[in-house]
């Protein structure tokens, strides 16, 4: 394809999705698909010959579009909101279309510098002190694990220089709640900590962990021979929005010399928002935190900003220096590779550039400003419905909620609910997540997709109330 | 941006790219810029209000294409080919545009099917039998680093379950040539198996780890009380080209219970060419592959293959199942979270189909055979002029090269070497990556960029010897 092939077909793409993002109101929120469809649809085998460009579109539209779930639909209260705004898909275009790769910083220094800048910028909406240093990676999961390899190869003084974990005498132990993140369990077994060696700590009754028995656990663990290692706090639960108490937790880790990762993930994106930073009081004393532009705040996927307080710590763990990527700029520039896992990286600071320049940050907090209001507006009706119940506190925009009609109760119940859910999801009206809080279903409404406006809420409202009453 | 916004900017920015990528070969091939340069140029704090998108281009025109390295020139002999075929970038342009995640399968359906779909067309073009399960992920160096965390897991009967890495009795080794890449000794680190557990198999004269030697180590280690883990052979090194004798390789680890783990990652697009699939003999005796789509194929990056015969094990080392993550479908889907580190991912398999299918199998392989045409070409060139060397085999497309005059060696010759590589890349006509072999500083030519022809190959041979010549 020739740049004038691509200006022909980038042409009809644009206005192809366009056309997508201007109806997504009227499509399903769900896919309606069954398992083995869309395969079934594709040849088996790939082409020996070129297929006309709009052949591939026709099949986007015949067989790709029916089987995308509508991510940005108005509707969309599923997961959380995986906010794609239209300016940052054109800075993903940007990077995309230049095909350049960040290897050191001679590879493409534009691709360093702009991150560099950008990061701190998302430092200065954070409210985060300029003693954090940033950079972006793909994901929460992957920079959860970056924090957790950061912490043992601090707690191991540098193991991976010598034997390894295996040449560390003290079982080397993980701290998180029950709330936290899969990826925090799975970020600490891959980093070969093991499950024997992952505490889960309590919570209050508002889903948060509870530091005093944080200390408690740490304490017994060091009295038992171990070596406490890290501690990940949450900033934001998955299931509730509960937020772990960072000061606390911070103070604990201090005296014991754990790490602290903060996982900003969801609710970080909250804390561009003055009145909100509060509910990470602390955050100061953590040693990591991520945040995804890529959710509430509206980078499209995948751009998640780590940030640390001791990037040389950071560099000593995952550097590595082979001649062929040497430059005589190497000792005063920054070279991200050595700030993560890939040794490639996309130029992924346009789409947060493209994001923050075309909306300004004020535009930005106006938006998570409306959604909060949103999420207050559903909590007071929901209270007010006979029978209808909000199982957690509503600090953000997250809500949980059950309906529990007279007489029905325990696996009746549970089956009531994904039975609602499931109707739910299934008209393609709406689209919400059903998840475990104390061992028992209930429906999670998340609410922030950048086209959500009250009455996108107040019809998932009357869908919600009847579904749950339909026999 | 609303939907009408984003077309009307969307063409404004295809023409952008178009003319980008029209005006490649008419650019600097290594950027020009000093370390600072560009982050100098952009304000220190976000703005609190819009700016218009005309703005945003003009900045990327006055301060970041001055600062990108053109990957996608004609002229462009560095680090490996990172073709960016212009089909892929709109493939990708679509993921981008319907702003869906990949959680679990029903998150985005079609995401998962056409990944199944494109990976396994793949599959046939480099030849794997049907024992073969693929996966896209981002890097090379996140599927080593998978690669090695699912050898530690099998070799230790899945200590991550229990005690992890620690509680394994007997030290894990794992083996590599020094000509290995960078990311594999990162990931042997990361994985927690220690530097004093990572051993470095010597190579014969061409550079090739010797399946012999590696024996005879796993051999002494086994007598030594440790337990030898897992072997990485490349396909085609970075500094060379090397081939390591997968077929041998793959036996000693077979005997030993050793995990193989095969990086083509650069050398991988060659085995689309039937011809050229002697080179990694063997291949089915290994556990893992990884092919990097968006090198010499052409695929934009982030976009590696990943191909492992036992994806059972895979998703037992990776999976995590949360209740919000559950759907009825689980049971007969794929979940391809629990196939890799991230939670999260991009619609990747879209760049992949669209490449493919526009260009179709034949054309891609006849583009491969022009660049070995080329490279065949440049190395007998070389091998007539007097002064110049040929230092490794040139089995595919990369040439390592040094322009040896009479009475100039060691350090000086390393200097002369550092001195014409600089001068060919701050003229900004070419771009070659200086390397070390041998503990000497040598020159790589890597040929295979989209546009490159036989025309571009001389005018390097030419600028190279200007360069060398030059006082």
């Amino acid at each position: 394809m020739t740049p004038e092939d691509f200006r022909k077909a980038g042409h009809r793409l644009i206005d192809w999705i366009a056309d997508y993002r201007a109806s997504v109101d009227s499509r399903p929120v769900m896919a309606h698909t069954e398992p083995g469809a869309i395969k079934a649809k594709l040849p088996s085998s790939p082409p020996a010959h070129p297929e006309s460009f709009e052949d591939i579109v026709e099949d986007l539209d015949r067989i790709v579009v029916p089987g995308v779930t509508t991510w940005q639909h108005p509707r969309f209260f599923g997961y959380f909101p995986s906010n794609a705004l239209l300016s940052s898909v054109l800075g993903d275009y940007v990077s995309t279309g230049f095909g350049v790769i960040g290897l050191a910083w001679q590879s493409s220094p534009a691709l360093t510098e702009v991150e560099e800048v950008v990061t701190d910028w998302m430092r200065q909406m954070l409210g985060l002190s300029d003693a954090w240093s940033g950079v972006i990676n793909d994901t929460a999961s992957t920079s959860t694990l970056v924090a957790l390899l950061c912490a043992r190869e601090r707690a191991s003084n540098y193991s991976l220089s010598r034997g390894g974990l295996q040449s560390v005498d003290q079982p080397l132990v993980v701290y998180a709640s029950a709330q936290s993140h899969s990826s925090v369990e799975k970020a600490a077994l891959l980093a070969g900590f093991g499950k024997e060696n992952v505490r889960i700590v309590s919570q209050d009754a508002s889903y948060a962990m509870r530091a005093d028995v944080l200390a408690d656990m740490v304490q017994a663990d060091i009295a038992d021979g171990r070596r406490p290692c890290a501690v990940v706090a949450t900033t934001g639960t998955t299931t509730s929005t509960a937020f772990d108490p960072i000061d606390a937790i911070a103070r604990v880790a201090k005296l014991r010399d754990l790490w602290l990762h903060v996982d900003a993930a969801m609710a970080g994106s909250a804390m561009i928002l003055p009145e909100y930073r509060y509910l990470w009081n602390g955050v100061e004393g953590a040693d990591s935190v991520i945040v995804n532009a890529h959710k509430w705040l509206g980078a499209v996927f995948d751009c998640t900003l780590y940030f640390v307080r001791d990037p040389e710590h950071l560099v000593r763990v995952m550097s590595t220096n082979p001649s062929y990527l040497q430059s005589a700029a190497d000792g005063r520039v920054k070279n991200y590779r050595d700030w993560g896992l890939p040794l490639g990286r996309r130029f992924r600071a346009l789409k947060l550039w493209f994001l923050i320049r075309e909306q300004g940050v004020e535009q930005l907090q106006a938006r998570l400003r409306r959604d909060l209001g949103n999420a207050a507006w559903l909590a007071q009706e929901i209270e007010k419905a006979p029978h209808w119940k909000i199982l957690a506190p509503v600090p953000l925009q997250t809500l949980c909620v059950r309906h529990e009609p007279p007489g029905v109760a325990d696996d009746a119940l549970d089956r009531h609910t994904l039975e609602w859910a499931a109707k739910l999801n299934q008209s393609g009206d709406v689209y919400v997540t059903p998840a475990m809080l104390d061992s028992r279903w209930m429906v999670r409404v998340s609410i922030g997709a950048e086209l959500t406006e009250r009455k996108h809420v107040a019809q998932l409202w009357q869908l919600m109330q009847r579904a749950a009453s339909q026999k």
